[in-house]
């Protein structure tokens, strides 16, 4: 069994279809390592039971529970809770190295290369390029280093109150020391910022490893029709069409079978979590797209009906992304004529075939 | 004498307002080096005037003329043209070292260690930061490179069609050979990326040291009011409204007292120039901006003529950097207007000093 593994984090049953893509990403691209996932406590157990068939570790994060030095930094910055969600990667000691990869990143070809690099190796931010960015980095599980972390956080706060602020400021040489630890950028293409600069994306796109749908625009909100398989992109990621329509493919072939309307719905997030458990910029109606999505029926002959949910769902989804909720009572209408719709059918058929 | 020198490079007389606000921001800054610029043929007499009486050389570059190796290389790859003119710096070998800067750059803090750093030295690009930004560079003047890149270019081309494209892939190992060679980003921040990460901008902003107003918006297309001195700058620049309103200040105290209606205007801009001098975006209305900018009367009250005049005319070349020459007219008619306005003036002042 190897020492090495990937590691990634979700805070939701929709950050959780990404890890489940993540995760089938990184098997098709044959890696030879290990596969964990941090969950915080609001991941249904239904959503649980489905990555533990494709990682190797789920461990649950409940940083405002637990007792340690983490809790009690948090109890004087409690807007750190998110950021210390993800330095609990620290504590994954039963492995010798990791590389962490945000839930909304796609492998595209294998990397297990990685795993040669120090801690801490890591790719520039598209923004401030003297940042790396924290969606991918190569570290060394140590209770030691995450003690260090923690005591620094509490000490010096996150310049941008997330963990990428926190670690480039723990790690801040990173920009002048060694470039051994400057990942090349096709480890952690930016799909949005590469719109910028569409010559250097068509130069370098063959060798791009793995993709970042850093943002707003996640894939599993952009409009995908069910029917056709097909996702439709914007002109601003028209050149990542194929690599939007790839995480879509791998949700239909490996990911979408296994979800149910267990996991979340719109209508069953619980919109009580603690302030430190709002990771990720989920909303109740983004977080409820794992139970939603399960109703669609992959490659079948929509009814108009489904059609107008697909596209409501996923309008209304985007919409609460960009934290606008003018829609929601809609969509929540909305769900339950579809929820209504579906049970209707489903004792028609009881009707039909005489089961119970 | 120092054998170092900051070069730049200006292909019309708007651009050059940038490279005599560049000018004055190294001396402002207490540079102990050398100022050059490269100047294209259409850059007129007057401006060239103004140019030397800040830049310690004034180096007129014409490709298309020369019968060296670099326009028989032009001959095959016409599409070069404006790249070719940058590399000429190269060819600047009564200096030993060298800082290419783009006239869109303002240095703020003095910069001489630089001149420490070895070629090709550069600052990641924020698209795609595993190729640095060509618009401030290190580099050592020789002949052989000259030649060398232009070969290389006719050979391989660029895969931007520019000069970073093509630099990127002569010093193709800028990304992972030498940290050394990656020079701090706060030696050449965009000032539109960094919008992105603003927490970054603040952390940072106190370490800037040039400013990069790559892209379209220019600092001389910004809505600048004569009267108040003030420049408006849109949401996107808020955070650098300040660095903005300093190119400005530097604008009214040290260049516009030198500027004259000999320079181009949006009726003298020749617009039969050969291809390859067609750089930097330019087009004969933008490019009129100083013989346009010289009838500005600076901390003086307007007539509301004046201020309509100000208003269209920087609102016009902004449409014209966007490539949008729907209201071309409309500012052409607006010019003549104020020119017989102003010969009206001239007209009356004469009458009434009784001067000829």
């Amino acid at each position: 069994m190897s020492k090495f593994a990937w590691v990634t984090l979700t805070t939701n049953d929709t950050y959780s279809l990404g890890a489940l893509v993540l995760a089938h990403s990184l098997k098709r691209a044959k890696t030879a390592h290990q596969l964990a996932v941090l969950v915080t406590p609001n991941v249904s157990q239904a959503m649980r039971d489905r990555l533990k068939e494709v990682y190797n570790v789920v461990q649950e994060v409940n940083v405002l529970d637990s007792q340690d030095a983490a809790n009690l930094a948090l109890l004087s910055r409690p807007e750190l809770g998110v950021t210390f969600t993800k330095l609990h990667c620290w504590r994954l000691v039963q492995f010798e190295k990791c590389v962490f990869l945000d839930a909304d990143t796609l492998v595209l070809q294998n990397c297990d290369e990685l795993f040669e690099r120090e801690e801490l190796s890591a790719a520039p931010d598209v923004s401030w390029p003297d940042c790396f960015n924290s969606g991918v980095f190569v570290f060394k599980p140590s209770v030691d280093t995450f003690a260090q972390i923690t005591e620094f956080a509490v000490k010096n706060g996150s310049f941008d109150g997330g963990d990428q602020g926190l670690l480039n400021q723990f790690f801040a040489d990173w920009s002048t020391a060694d470039i051994k630890k400057h990942l090349p950028f096709v480890y952690n293409v930016t799909a949005y910022a590469s719109y910028c600069y569409l010559p250097a994306f068509k130069q370098f796109r063959d060798k791009i490893k793995i993709l970042h749908f850093a943002g707003k625009l996640k894939p599993w909100l952009i409009q995908f029709n069910s029917e056709t398989k097909v996702a439709s992109v914007s002109s601003e990621y028209a050149h990542a069409q194929d690599l939007i329509q790839l995480w879509w493919n791998i949700f239909c072939e490996n990911v979408i079978q296994s979800l149910s309307t267990e996991m979340q719905t719109p209508g069953n997030v619980a919109s009580d979590r603690p302030a430190g458990e709002m990771a990720q910029g989920s909303t109740t109606l983004e977080a409820g797209l794992a139970g939603a999505l399960s109703q669609l029926r992959i490659g079948q002959q929509r009814t108009p009906e489904q059609e107008a949910y697909e596209n409501q769902m996923r309008r209304q989804c985007w919409e609460s992304g960009q934290i606008d909720y003018t829609g929601a009572d809609s969509f929540e209408n909305i769900w339950k004529k579809i929820s209504q719709t579906l049970e209707r059918k489903t004792d028609k058929e009881s009707e039909e075939t005489g089961s119970s």
